[in-house]
């Protein structure tokens, strides 16, 4: 029994530093670390292969805290074994009390919530946005099995987070892709913030929910040390049992376990204050003795016995025009015409064979944006994840590839990334390179009408052009290519890219207007006409109609600039050189709703104060099915005899 | 059996009616139509209780598809029963086969996928992102019953869409609730998109979720009548049944039913060309012989048996400071401090005293947002939904809520909101009447870091204030008040206001700025300060930094105008007026990415072509967590130091 005495000793110590660091922190949520106690004794001081001293070891098993909240109880183990933290990846230094005791301050890399990029490389996801942790761990765990990397990955899931959806698609892609090295752990500690949890989270509908999704669900004592190393040891043997079920644990625990005055209803998210901290440190002590705690027990974390990832060799990326042919759709390089969608599809696949460390999701929609033809190709289709109609696990999910080291290309409709804003924010903060390709864009899908278009992605990728992340570069590149080559060569930029990319392609084929050799960059732009009397600024399908009024404007003696702004950040010091050159008047073009390219080149134009005029032509009412792209187009005042009416108006002209 | 033969006969009309029509559109989803031919039959023509002409009745049986694609073979049997439809409420006509066969077309009342706002009252909400329906009819059934109606909601949901973790959480919602006039129908075709559905959303897994769910799950035969109409007839019962659990359907069903060439995999969202459909509908005629269709027996809709509901009385709200005296925080009034969510609680009680139709909802954190306001109030509990931490079930159920006629009002943390955009957007195409108010916005939260703060929120909002809905008004109104007195006025003109609002709330306590006479639109602004030499722009809790700003500023001789811009949209000519009272110098200031309030500043600037210039505040960087809000604002540069400092420089000066 030393050893679970052994455990108890630590659970209590990991525990009364919680509450001291939450208090000196003036915040967080002691009782529920105080939950976990011992299941993160066990996972992090006996039963985890990984090391305090290289905490993102590729090797070592991983831990995602999907209940972020619950952190400090893992900081007071960190702080215990000397975990090493720090902003800096080549300056790292063992973790103290005395960090853990900084915990929220603004100097310090001991963060609110869980986050790898803020100073603490032992987690490879941000959380605290609650659901998300299970999809990063089923992430990992799929890149570890591309690596053939034997690690497994255990991830904490409260109990009230559980009634999140995205819990859910997370449990049906583990049994989908046979992602058993992933143990989920629910903590059942029966408490939610404003409540107690509802039945339906209940550990006993939990248990029953986990079976009905095919997993092996066992039910423990979340503080007993010998049923939660027992559970462990059954997550461990059906890792390797190809007839085993899938194995989740479902912990019953008590939120502010050993301090019955911080338990019950009404002390999620509470910090005691000093005199109250004390008496839940001494029924701490208390408790502690009664279940005989004596440390006398070396704890020893256990080594690591896998491998190391092999390095990855890039080989280069045929031009365009030799993988349409290669890809058996010559017919289109002779037409001149391809949509930007089937040109991603091209490019992914000519991807796949160039870079290993390019993996393809999609939900379902595989065929409509072209992700299909990586998972059609036998040599590449192992390293496609089909996630199924549920969009947050599949960006979340993509992000744990991502964190492995992968560069997962995840698709579906534009429209339907948007319902996963808030993993993708996540993503983000936690440093992910991931690329996103929102399909169906805009208006020019037509027939299906609104339910299915993308017309607040731009606004909202928008924001992210506007700031930077840790290394300076943006939140997001946001991409929004007019031509099939375009597409193409934008979709190798974002896997040579280390960062965030949100590219959108168009449902229907467009003309050709660029070359092989043309170039394209996260950022440019593109002067498709020079002209001097007004400046067009149009992006993706909007670069089509555009030329089409160009030839008329011309007709009307209109000499107009077209730029294809298919870049958010873009150059504002060139655009403004270039609303200079024509007379300062600038229309923008772009069919989604507003926020989006137009808006930033009237930020451009205004930070600048040159007196420019922006005049913006955007989608300003609801869309409804139409049977073409043109007659939604019109609908939405945005066909090329809109923009020659626009363009005169601007110019204070009148058709001749 | 001659009710079953002429429901076979009638599927097949419908069936053969829904390949005709999208044909004629060119595009749509025949075979899925097909797999639905007898659940609609029998439900449409004789098990719900409703009137063709008067499809919105709301005392009649509700059908919600959440597989909205699937719509066509609805619009075969509405155009056979000749449903009310148009876009005029007073000027609507009987639907016809032309009707139907316009499918699609520009100037069509038959959309693509259902909306009740384009013409087809029949449905209570748009869908086509899929996995919302089930939690849009829930929140039907809730408002049912606050009315006392009898009626019973129908929701026919995919096996492939099930897969979204949305449905689960509409599951778990239905039983916390108790809410089983709500009938789920699983349609059980076998079949995605892009492949076959997962095993775990085969029809024996779907029983099994539902079961450890706590749902009575009945498992049928989708093509035969009697099956369905007795597990229907165990729903109907179900309802009454103080012990009965909640009955769900799980329907097997053939996806292209009563057409081998249109079956199996690789038929989803394709149009058959005219040789083809001509087979496909040979095929059904056999296929309804050999199941011995014979129209011979009227099939009779059964009547509204429910009573409407009852007109409700609106009263008037107290001032602020009383319903803060009343609410037994009167020292606020004294300090004049108060947070902005503190009030918002304020305000939703005194609302849901003056208007039943305020209903409140709340994702789990109803103690943070103040929500709890109304919870704890005896005489409002009954109208308040706890909705767990499960915030896009608790948009659709709140859009099926305010679908009824009545006002709710949900809340959770502005970032949470997040992952629910994609809901929103459809609660808007829906024509619905949504209140939102997203708590801890911005960066004024600080302690919980990044994980926790509405930074991405404004700039999605701010794309909705570009454009129109259906009757002209903004897609939303963004609010983001300073003040607690200005969040209490702006909730009352929330609720008083038919169409989507958002309102953020701050956590910190603020100071008053405002008085109790003071008025506010949405739409509006404030000038707090009037100068000459420069106009800020400060929104939220930066208004209070640039309080701070204006005193030093006027140390330093410049005499700075201060807007409180609270609105999106606003009054563009009124900021443009002003800029130009103060020699067009215009700095912004929000605790948020950009994107967003600055953004739209620059684009009324830009947009007029006055020259001047428009410099931006906001968040440039990933916050972290800070013990005060000031180390987080100082952190993200948007401190009253900063502030003076970037006023400084626009005029450029240097301070004394």
């Amino acid at each position: 029994m030393s050893l679970e005495s052994t455990i108890h000793a630590k659970a209590t110590e990991i525990a009364k530093l919680s509450y001291e660091m939450t208090s000196a922190a003036g915040s967080g949520h002691p009782t529920t670390a105080a939950s976990l106690a011992h299941l993160v004794t066990v996972l992090m001081y006996t039963h985890m292969r990984w090391e305090p001293g290289n905490p993102a070891h590729p090797a070592s098993d991983r831990f995602v805290l999907s209940e972020g909240h619950a952190v400090p109880i893992v900081y007071a183990a960190a702080a215990d074994l000397g975990v090493l933290i720090g902003w800096d990846p080549s300056d790292m230094r063992p973790m103290t009390v005395d960090d853990a005791m900084a915990l929220r301050d603004i100097e310090s890399v001991i963060d609110g919530h869980p986050n790898p990029v803020e100073g603490f490389p032992f987690f490879d996801a941000a959380t605290g946005s609650l659901g998300q942790g299970l999809s990063v761990a089923a992430g990992l765990a799929a890149a570890a099995r591309l690596d053939g990397i034997g690690k497994r990955i255990f991830c904490l899931i409260g109990d009230g987070e559980s009634r999140e959806g995205q819990i859910w698609e997370a449990v049906d892609i583990i049994r989908d892709h046979d992602l058993k090295a992933v143990c989920p752990i629910f903590n059942a500690n029966a408490y939610g913030q404003s409540d107690p949890v509802s039945e339906q989270q209940s550990h006993a509908t939990l248990v029953a929910k986990l079976a009905a999704a095919g997993f092996d669900a066992q039910l423990i004592d979340g503080h007993n040390p010998a049923e939660i190393q027992e559970s462990l040891s059954v997550h461990a043997s059906s890792v390797h049992d190809p007839d085993a079920a899938p194995v989740a644990i479902v912990a019953r625990t008590v939120k502010g376990w050993g301090s019955p005055s911080q338990q019950g209803h009404g002390h999620h998210g509470k910090v005691a204050d000093d005199a109250a901290k004390q008496v839940a440190m001494d029924e701490l002590d208390t408790t502690s003795r009664q279940v005989g705690a004596t440390a006398d027990t070396p704890l020893r974390i256990p080594d690591i016995t896998a491998r190391k990832p092999e390095a990855v060799a890039v080989t280069a990326v045929p031009a365009f025009s030799d993988a349409v042919e290669a890809a058996g759709l010559g017919a289109a390089i002779k037409d001149r015409r391809m949509s930007t969608r089937r040109a991603y599809g091209v490019a992914l696949q000519a991807l796949g064979h160039a870079d290993a460390r390019v993996v393809a999701l999609d939900a379902d929609v595989k065929n409509s944006t072209y992700a299909e033809d990586f998972y059609k190709d036998e040599t590449l289709a192992q390293r496609y994840f089909e996630c199924r109609i549920a969009e947050q696990n599949m960006v979340s999910f993509g992000s744990g590839i991502g964190a492995a080291g992968k560069i997962p290309f995840m698709s579906t409709f534009a429209k339907f990334f948007t319902r996963a804003f808030d993993q993708i924010e996540m993503a983000v903060n936690s440093g992910a390179n991931i690329k996103l390709v929102g399909s169906h864009a805009g208006i020019s899908l037509a027939a299906d009408g609104p339910s299915q278009m993308g017309l607040l992605d731009v606004a909202w990728f928008h924001a992210w052009a506007t700031m930077q992340r840790q290394d300076g570069t943006p939140g997001f590149y946001l991409l929004n290519p007019s031509d099939a080559r375009q597409a193409y060569a934008l979709t190798m930029q974002m896997a040579e890219y280390n960062g965030p990319c949100y590219m959108r392609t168009l449902r229907p084929d467009v003309e050709f207007l660029y070359n092989d050799g043309d170039q394209f960059t996260l950022g440019g732009h593109e002067v498709l006409t020079e002209g001097r009397d007004l400046l067009i600024a149009a992006s993706g399908y909007m670069v089509h109609e555009a030329n089409k009024a160009l030839e008329r404007l011309d007709a009307e003696g209109i000499d107009a600039t077209l730029v294809d702004l298919y870049s958010l950040p873009f150059d504002s010091e060139a655009i403004c050189d270039l609303a200079n050159a024509n007379n300062g008047y600038i229309l923008t073009i772009e069919d989604n709703y507003g926020a989006g390219f137009g808006s930033a080149v009237a930020e451009a134009i205004a930070g600048d104060g040159g007196g420019f005029s922006v005049r913006q032509m955007h989608v300003r009412r609801i869309p409804k099915s139409g049977r073409t792209p043109d007659d939604v187009v019109a609908y939405c005042g945005l066909s090329a005899d809109h923009i020659v009416a626009e363009a005169m108006s601007i110019l204070q002209l009148t058709t001749t």
